[in-house]
């Protein structure tokens, strides 16, 4: 719990949403080596990696669009920067010509913030920046997933042989121990596939997949009473695929499947993490080059701002 | 009552609806002065006053959309332009230096559609504009009020002190006896908020509050039942923001909240207030710049058409 | 059923799905004349003519796409380029300068399709196209067809007279005994209408209109119940427009009415024609100048898959 | 000499550029069989005609555009507005469905023009357009032609055989002797080509063509000189196709070629013009969904602008 | 002169470009109060202030544009973050419902930078901005002028005697003697005018204005030496607006004129001012709702890079 | 010399441009192990790799806009489909996960078609693929290179010693000894500069860079006059980098650079190469994501047409 202001961020009644750098929801930019690092309790991170970044990458959109959230949840009336304290962690530097090069940076960056007891809420960057984020959150023991998703990514590899694209972070980490299979849950699944080998290997390790016909069918409650149940009270990551979405809320993501859930599902699934051990969240897989309007990063920090208020009210 | 072919539509049987000078649902252009002024019984008109107005205001973008718009209603069968005599009354000049001023202007153009027995039904502009029209139509008696929204636009004041901005109309008018508040009903309200204070004033004023998750939850027909019992029979305004819907379907506005009504729901609203005593209507905060489709003017002249039809409708 | 390679689609996991020639689902380009069109059992066609065509017609756009289109149906688990032969058969040349000739190049290149016993899976074009394609498919006995639309296309004429419009078609066909009226059902009929000339002439003629205010009211798997029985077992057309769906989920379309279906549903739609005997299917009004950031087309290429499985699967 | 204010346009210091009816450069509408349809002079016609249109035909934008216009030419000092009376005719409704009886309604309106001694300045609409006008203004007697353009337009027909598309209206034109071919130049011509059947009707006939290499080569000021001798001092028509400017400068057209003049030169070839004897003129080819900056209408009707004052200032 | 790595950029070599909060250039942001404020050189400001912004302001975008920016000029071979100590001193708050607040607010951020000794270069917001930083720049002692804009802000009033708007600033600025009219150049000016005031008032006071027809005949060097001389070697600001280049290089503005400088001749004009005494530069209207490409944003950096090329050159 | 119709263009007087499958300018698709491989003389190829693709590579737009090509070169009268039997031999498939692997495959590819006697005109995909067709092309013997462009790409290495980017093909190749650096000329190169690196390593190789403010002061003519004195009568590579261009004109790409060549003088160069002994040729770094008209894949593939016209007239 935090009554200095220096945590809070600057009101939109104080100075016009689209004046100031923009960190995200306008946040104090605390990095690490930065004095009052040690004292930030939720740090949000923007992981710019993206094998398909265009100089567009997705943090940069993300933080534009997160000057318009405001102090305190509608529904909940949380006022998250009140309950932590919240800063704004910067970027992750990736190397733009070489995966595992990138993927050491990331972690290492986490290590850090780990060290320092913080919690974090990533903004992404494709789906591949789980794997080096968890590497560093699920090092001591292996997390429960609630995953929101239309692809499983768990496929094994592409293009002949190749074990790290943003298709395949949850096999390696599930094969790297970072994951507890029996307490991952993959919701919204969906679309034309290639074949059933990522299915068999959920079968095969206990994975649980709800595809979004089921979503469709039983709704937001009972699914995620399930899921709920599924990670239990456990330390558990929340990984967030903007492509969970249906396109026309989202458009702005590189790999989309028609059919998904609207953007108050997109929101009411969120909610009901309200509670769970949240050791760490991500929104990954937003792209602007897509993203034209703008309206799929603005979707992406409600979903953040969402992710923030289950994570500061886990006690609830 | 009118079969007068001079106050019909323009088909697109005759001319195709990309052709001719776009005025409202092509509409005869009348505007005070004009012979045939006093005939008119529902006035279509543009206020293109906005704050964020960069030469791409609402009203011109809503007249282009209007062209699409056809003769009969399909669910009512309706045939408005033959119950009233309908009329594209202009745009009122607003001064872009000088707030008090617009609305001045606003309010005097208004005074002429009043004396002269004309329902108006604006397309905007931003909310503000809501204030002076109601300066005309609300100074004899106090009007109800169903307000679609996703902010209640309820608030004291921005800035240090500034009362008169897009987020503060109808505190203004409840405060200057335009609008009696126990007859006031705000549907679809929601998005992180600044505080409370909004909704304090909403409490003490008896003004009725229904947030997105009890429209959701409970359904059109419901919360419309109980919106039609709040305002009663007594003379009624509609004021529209286009961000009531979510903003997928409506992205050309400039404060939008995620997880609103679609645009089905967004027409079902409008249709449960036939037979109202509707005394004037508008459709507000349209901004052409977020709206790179055009999709947005669309919707937001097919929601007057509703209401147009709403007001033709009302004796029924 | 073929396990012949050469039917194949080109996987993602083998060549990105951005390299290559953008044929329809990354198939073999087999066109009148070559050596292995014989062989062929369905095969997908563009017809690039559209009044309103600014070189930038629908079949192109659907073409890249639909190079996003996986081997496995996700849901059913029809991998249809296995059970069926296809291949995709080019493009139908039109004369953008003569609707007369443009109609009578089509017919002709449908007359060789169903001289080799090819089924057509049509990518538009507008809604034009879909009458001379039934003059090759229902010449020898009249059809039975499942039509999604906002548009009853039913009209008689425009512009003084002029009876072949995107507005005409299925007139046409009842007229030409292409169509058996008896066994049409038209679905998601919307909209403000010009008057009730198009739905007198389904009454007369025994053409089942389901308005978009019933499909919402009854749900999916109903209206789809009651479409099966009127088409029966005997062969069908399916003729999907596709602003059938709501504009927001397809904008890039001519003529869009508000408060249609949503992705999922138009999905769903499609999914129940599963064991009809379909005869030929068309996606049509794709207009790629609208549909400014390509979603529209990906969505038509989805259905057009889903189209696909229905044709492949109705023996089941 | 017109000082009455019933034609000057509205100006921005009053009323806001983006407020009222968009008229062409904020004039009066002034139709046929309006009272004061007589009294006008010179008038701006739309002709929303294209065979490619798809709902956003050129006039429209223009006439958005033209509301930038201000009263005084910049360099010449010209007041157009006082100096002649200008109005805004409307648009000339075309018949989508069929070319010739488009022609015939546009040549029936231009009939009503030169009847009552207006000289027309035409926005279209695709080059056919021109025929038709011509068919009106040429018939007494042939008009010479300053033509700006990247092609010919000579074409003798098209797609086996058909006479009228956007590529043949001059060959028409010299063949119906509406104009003289001995007093045409033709200015910008360039790309790959098909063959040299537009040149060597070019040379049969007299007319002469100034290729882009030459126009760089000569500058503005030589070649609107030898322009200015082949035409004389009789009747001339100026025909300008917007996609004789470099399509960097206006991208919306839709069979642009690289290479053409900047947008100060398309603007100087104008002002060469001052002192001839101008029958009529038109600025085609504007095509909206190519334009989506809208820069493209802006640089035509500022060029209206310009043919306007050197269609005032023939006299000097 | 400054080797201290503090106030170098971060360099792409190390963080890709797209990484990272964007700071103007990526220089450190040091802002009033901050520890080291009094160590800056030349600070770099953003004035989000614009009666047409739409969230969507001009700061915003160009330093998430600056982010391009390298090290050493290539041209001069001058390294400017070397050569003084730059930074970005963060944005100015506006009020957006009052236009004298926004400027006392302006001009009292600017009186802190003066008293520091700080040499501002800032990046707008409109016109209406340059007035109240002159007023802390220009109150001890008039500054001479080069002003780059396609309209001459000369103009007394607007809407009926409004007094401040971006068609006044220098207007006033003279009038309240803070620029010496005798020492103000403007180069560019074109478009169709209102009326003559604006040069009447220019005559009289001694200004010197270059028409663009003038620009083009006499080249970038020629007009460059007349604006050196007139402005000598006493302190002079420099006020560019991006509306002087031609609006194909520089769509993204509120007022653009056809005709002018092309993108090299944007920046050869400023290489032109090393070794004048800049007292401070703005590089003003840069409306990013209309630069849909972001391609002004990217011109207006670079443009704001020469000026601070030409600051930290003029000793030379 | 081919008059074999195979090798020809479809016409757009036969078919509708927009119409077909897009192949480079409408030509036969012949891919390694077609019958006719061995025949064709100028292979067309795409190359859709690019370290920042997201599903929009280069190639296929490249191949739509091609579809606007025509037969004969407008100046020279050239006819190049006649000249020589040219083809489009598909794309090569990259490695997206590995950028090792993907130059292997490309070199593979290039190999086959020296083997095969094709000079390869290979529309990109970024710079760096100029590295692994140099490897096919210059193994033989060190070819000379003309080689447009804003920067050197002679830098060593990116990102703490990474040597295979965008940056650096160049200098690869010039060690590997594919290129002979005294018979390269770099034309166009501009903007903020990193340091002097790459510059010091063309000095010392002997590489001749002519920079932008050169260019623009010496013209066309005298500058490529030059470039053909460097390269002499050996065989030379033509690499041409889109950025070369101004950005204004050529906005579609991921490092512009402000103060290019217009596109009359991005056409102007290639023609000037006419007659030198071109073994092969490449157009580079159009990225679509920035290309949101398509102008600049229009520009791109007029250049190719232009390089393929130099490619067959080279004799001459």
């Amino acid at each position: 719990m935090t009554s200095d202001p220096f945590f809070h961020p600057v009101s939109g009644m104080d100075l016009p949403r689209y004046a100031g750098i923009p960190t995200f929801m306008r946040l104090p930019l605390v990095q690490p080596g930065d004095a009052r690092f040690e004292e930030v309790e939720i740090g949000l991170v923007g992981v710019p990696w993206d094998s398909g970044t265009t100089n567009r990458p997705g943090p940069r959109q993300l933080r534009d669009a997160s000057t318009m959230i405001r102090a305190e949840h509608g529904h909940f009336g949380i006022r998250p920067f009140e309950a932590a304290a919240c800063a704004d962690l910067g970027d992750v530097g990736p190397n733009p010509a070489d995966i595992q090069d990138s993927m050491a940076r990331i972690t290492a960056f986490y290590d850090q913030i780990v060290a320092a007891g913080i919690r974090p809420l990533t903004g992404g960057g494709d789906h591949l920046c789980s794997l080096p984020v968890l590497r560093a959150l699920g090092r001591a023991k292996p997390l429960g997933m609630v995953h929101f998703d239309s692809h499983t990514d768990l496929w094994d590899s592409y293009f002949g042989g190749f074990k790290y694209t943003h298709g395949t972070p949850f096999r390696r980490a599930v094969e790297e121990g970072l994951l507890d299979p029996k307490r991952i849950v993959q919701i919204g699944i969906r679309g034309p596939m290639y074949d059933q080998e990522d299915r068999d290997f959920a079968k095969a390790e206990g994975i649980r997949i709800i595809p979004i016909e089921e979503f469709h069918a039983r709704g937001v409650a009972d699914v995620m009473g399930e899921a709920r149940e599924i990670v239990g009270t456990e330390p558990t990551y929340v990984s967030y695929d903007i492509d969970f979405v249906d396109p026309t809320f989202a458009p702005g993501t590189g790999t989309p499947e028609i059919g998904g859930p609207n953007s108050y599902q997109a929101l009411q699934v969120v909610r009901e993490l309200m509670g769970l051990n949240i050791a760490g969240a991500d929104l990954v897989e937003v792209s602007p080059p897509f993203d034209t309007s703008g309206g799929t990063a603005f979707l992406g920090v409600t979903i953040m701002f969402e992710l923030l208020c289950a994570m500061v009210g886990q006690g609830k």
